[in-house]
């Protein structure tokens, strides 16, 4: 009876334990944490090279000087005794240097599920989406302009991956919502399809406040529990070289002001808009950052800030930005040592120049996010679903994206690198002696199923049965995955009353016609 | 008359020079060097982890032992006062300790161009091709067995790329021609087609010997000439766990009293024939390598020797080979360390387990390869066109893997971290200021050729551009240079006496029956 009922139990069970799996889960990943980088960091310069980019970033702030497009920062930076001419803003490195001592080496971000809290500073390191690309490529679709459905299907991807730690911008530009309340309805989908820690552009006062309003909401809580301690950041960058304008300063005096933290991100491509040599391109994004930084800890004490960096090249025959290059890796690491130097934490990218997910896209974005690693970033932007320069999401390399992530997080395991005397296994190798195996013994049996990292998406059978199987390549076999996370996306679970707030507020703030279009 | 010429002359000179261009150059790629990495190497474990596994590697060499399946080497260990009972051999750490102390930190190997000498050890960094997969993939065949028609492309790849410093082995097993002769027509076709640093199988006394009369013929050397120096080298492996075959050990000893070089490479995958922690495999390995260069330094103390690693983990469901894991990566980097401790050049790989070019082949390789940089890797096997853990050569990722190469070589350079006060470009910053930006200006110009690195591979328009070109993924663009270095290929000059001499000692040997196929 039993020799019967095997072979049919087998194959139904087979089946029918596949269709669970897909059902329960589309993909087994690690749990939701946030992993520490342990790594010495990659320090490409001396303490000489990086006294050396300290004094030129110091040197640009006191004789060339910064513009501000904004005349409260003006005015600010005037009331500190600062030099301002015009727009030009000049400050002396002893102001700089105490006003950097003011801001927190770390400090956390709670979202409204206090679960998904995150700590950004240290050894941590988070991995954030990709953010605000204007149109989205999949297999099937090819390239479009982004829609909201399509937003809502990454937003999806966002909560699902355990790997990502924040929900970034827009994780592509919905176009097809117009600009005056797209910010009301993208926040929307994102704080009731995930809850981890969101964002806020700062295009404009009502953009930023709207979305502090949200966050506020969907996290049920008072303003002053809100202002209380960060629960979302803003991202501004300044207009390079050597300029920062009215809105990003604007949005973020206001999330300081309401107790949210900032992260400050020059966007300097070398030999376009800074110096064609990358100490040069360092220091000048070091100078635009910290001006900016200075602002925030005289305004705030303490705010909780972060110094980003984007500093790549050009394709000096095209102008074409260039990402994920040996230069994009060094400028870094760079940056990493100047973050330290500074005391506060890094922000990094996971980017490539690539227009499809193909193997171009994989290792200019694998060089991007192991500078992140080697220069000890604490978060990491576009860490999933980067194209085209920023130009394109897509949802394939979001699922590609987070396939490395997730070994990124368990490459810092230190598991791997343990040396007790159950690691160092002496008593294992002299059971198995000179001629037997180790699949067997209990040494192995009693760790084989955590040992290994487990991929994804990785394809490890060997060219015949992945042939059979269909041959498929990893763009084809990412598609897949993403249609099953789709299909089994649940929301994350939010209180029907803050819902309902939440749904009331972004109808009052349309009736009142959003924020205004003329950035 | 200006006006009617300009757009013909343009559009003629355009199409002129792209012909002339591909005709000249099929790519623009770096010269020949080998690349020093200037890294301080990522190093997981603490000194008393080094301590922990290399007092483990000693016990194993002094309580289990090591199995030598060579009745000559078992006699020398014998005669130096090691524990030899049967075929296992327990020798004392002592013992161990001042064999590795005549080895060299670093060495030299001259091919027959002396241009292309390298060197192996200290910061030097050079790359090997793929060698041995039985099989072939190209975008146009699929898999295939492999033939020497398509090693003989392989080898033009070798020799083409700059970035390809050493050839070695066969970069795909000609199936076509019997194995008893298989060494001999691919060496003749090696040392024709290339003027670089060549490699002998230690598989049976007449395919090293062989080898070494041809790289000696090669070189225009008398044998006291080839004796003096090392020209050449061969790569053993243990037959884990804890086994050195009699090939193997037999081969490496030739090699030494001719005074050419060794590698030891154990293949330990975790949780197969080795522990399933890291730690224990790493151990393992250091032990079965340190067993071996034991007895080439007692045989021929000083002889040049590296300790390779080749330590991955098995998929614990399928029992295959992983490559390029977060685990592989740690492990690349504990035996970092341990060359490190004993004095010892290192030799790493890149590799994958991807069937195909794609996203995962990438990723796995990009893993691997920059696990070698973090290591200090001085040697890195299989840089270039590994598929499948090695049982596929594929031309396609040849051209990738190259691609990626050459960038880990620019990532080298000094003047990537360079703070000179022209680097920190404090005067083109004045210069500039808040408001122009830097295409232009003297600073740019005067370094815009070579500020950044020119990919030959990577494409870096904008999407529309690369579609409206035929939307060419990087696996086809791969396939189309691979086809343009094949047309114009032109192999390295060579005496016309020294090539028939090459020519008839083939002939002869051939006559003679080349090598026995019992092994």
């Amino acid at each position: 009876m039993a020799n019967d009922a095997t072979p049919r139990r087998k194959r139904s069970g087979g089946r029918a334990a596949n269709a669970r799996r897909i059902r329960a889960h589309a993909i087994e990943q690690l749990p939701f944490h946030v992993p520490r980088n342990p790594d010495a960091p990659t320090e490409p310069l001396a303490p000489e090279g990086v006294a050396a980019i300290h004094d030129t970033a110091m040197r640009v702030l006191e004789e060339i000087g910064i513009a501000f497009l904004n005349a409260e920062a003006l005015e600010i930076f005037r009331e500190a005794g600062c030099h301002v001419t015009g727009e030009l803003v000049r400050m002396d490195r002893h102001f700089v240097l105490e006003m950097l001592s003011r801001a927190p080496a770390q400090f956390t971000l709670t979202p409204r599920n206090p679960d998904r809290e995150i700590t950004i500073g240290g050894q941590h390191m988070v991995f954030v989406n990709v953010s605000s690309p204007p149109n989205y490529w999949d297999m099937e679709t090819g390239k479009t302009p982004g829609t909201r459905a399509q937003c809502r299907n990454l937003l999806k991807l966002c909560q699902y991956f355990n790997c990502i730690h924040v929900v970034g911008g827009y994780p592509v530009e919905p176009v097809d919502v117009h600009a005056s309340v797209r910010h009301l309805d993208v926040l929307f989908d994102k704080l009731t399809l995930t809850d981890k820690v969101a964002h806020a552009y700062s295009l404009g006062k009502e953009r930023v406040e709207d979305v502090m309003e949200m966050v506020r909401i969907a996290g049920g809580l008072t303003e002053a529990e809100f202002a209380a301690r960060p629960h979302m950041y803003t991202n501004i960058n300044s207009t390079s070289p050597l300029k920062h304008d009215q809105p990003m300063i604007d949005g973020a005096l206001r999330c300081i002001r309401r107790g949210q933290a900032l992260i400050v991100t020059p966007f300097t491509l070398a030999g376009a808009m800074a110096p064609v040599t990358l100490a040069g391109a360092v220091a000048q994004s070091v100078a635009e950052a910290l001006a900016a930084i200075a602002l925030a800890q005289y305004v705030r004490p303490g705010c909780p800030v972060a110094l980003g960096t984007f500093t790549s090249n050009v394709d000096m025959k095209s102008g074409a930005p260039a990402f994920g290059t040996p230069e994009y890796m060094r400028a870094t690491q760079m940056t990493g040592q100047m973050a330290r130097f500074y005391g506060l934490p890094m922000r990094a990218s996971g980017v490539c120049a690539a227009n499809v997910p193909d193997g171009q896209a994989m290792w200019e974005t694998s060089n991007s996010l192991w500078s992140a690693v080697q220069s000890g970033a604490n978060m990491v932007y576009h860490a999933a679903g980067w194209l085209e320069g920023g130009l394109i999401a897509s949802p394939e390399k979001f699922i590609m994206d987070c396939e490395m992530l997730q070994q990124i997080a368990r490459y810092f395991s230190p598991d791997l690198t343990a040396t007790t005397p159950d690691d160092l296994a002496f008593d294992a190798m002299a059971e198995v002696g000179t001629s037997g195996h180790f699949f067997g013994i209990q040494h192995t049996q009693d760790r084989y199923e955590t040992a290994f990292y487990q991929p994804f998406l990785s394809d490890w059978r060997n060219f015949e049965a992945w042939e059979r199987d269909g041959a498929t390549w990893t763009v084809a076999r990412a598609h897949r995955i993403y249609k099953e996370i789709l299909t089994e996306f649940t929301p994350p679970p939010m209180d029907p009353a803050i819902r309902e707030e939440l749904s009331d507020f972004v109808a009052r703030r349309k009736a009142e016609g959003g924020a205004p279009t003329d950035f």
